[in-house]
């Protein structure tokens, strides 16, 4: 197994939640039919004032299928109409 | 149930990765001590130049628990000994 594990923290304004929540759905919609996707947690932060106020953790079958799932027109098309920033990156589980 | 989640995205540039770990170490022995501690779970980057290389993601049984356990002059000690930035804030699960 060579599962691998997406952190994106999401910078998102106090009250702009809702927007957040509803361009969540569209992303999420695609990456539950790509090859290779495990899972998905979406955190909200109890301060409204948080630097991150959401940050997904994510579980992929590898870096490969998730890259392939980033690197399509239809992802280009997603991302151009996401007006948050965000830090995505993948990670190893090094020690629990 | 009001487990709560601690997201915490460590910055530690390219080469610090054994004084992290180091430092990392000493902070769980303390917080494994402490009340209301649930689990840790740390990932490291794939990428080595990525925003954050390290994040922890931790489970305490409520927000009291994760701020008495950060408000003791102990962990102020170990606060001071620890030269990386980081943003932990407190997270809930709102949808998988």
């Amino acid at each position: 197994m060579n599962h691998v594990t997406l952190i994106n923290p999401f910078e998102v304004p106090a009250g702009k939640e809702d927007e957040f929540m509803e361009r969540w759905k569209q992303a999420g919609e695609y990456f539950r039919q790509r090859e290779g996707f495990v899972s998905t947690r979406l955190h909200q932060s109890l301060d409204p004032e948080a630097a991150y106020r959401f940050i997904n953790v994510g579980v992929w079958e590898s870096p490969e299928h998730f890259r392939q799932a980033t690197s399509t027109p239809e992802f280009q098309e997603l991302l151009r109409g996401f007006p948050f920033s965000s830090h995505p990156a993948l990670y190893r589980l090094i020690s629990e």
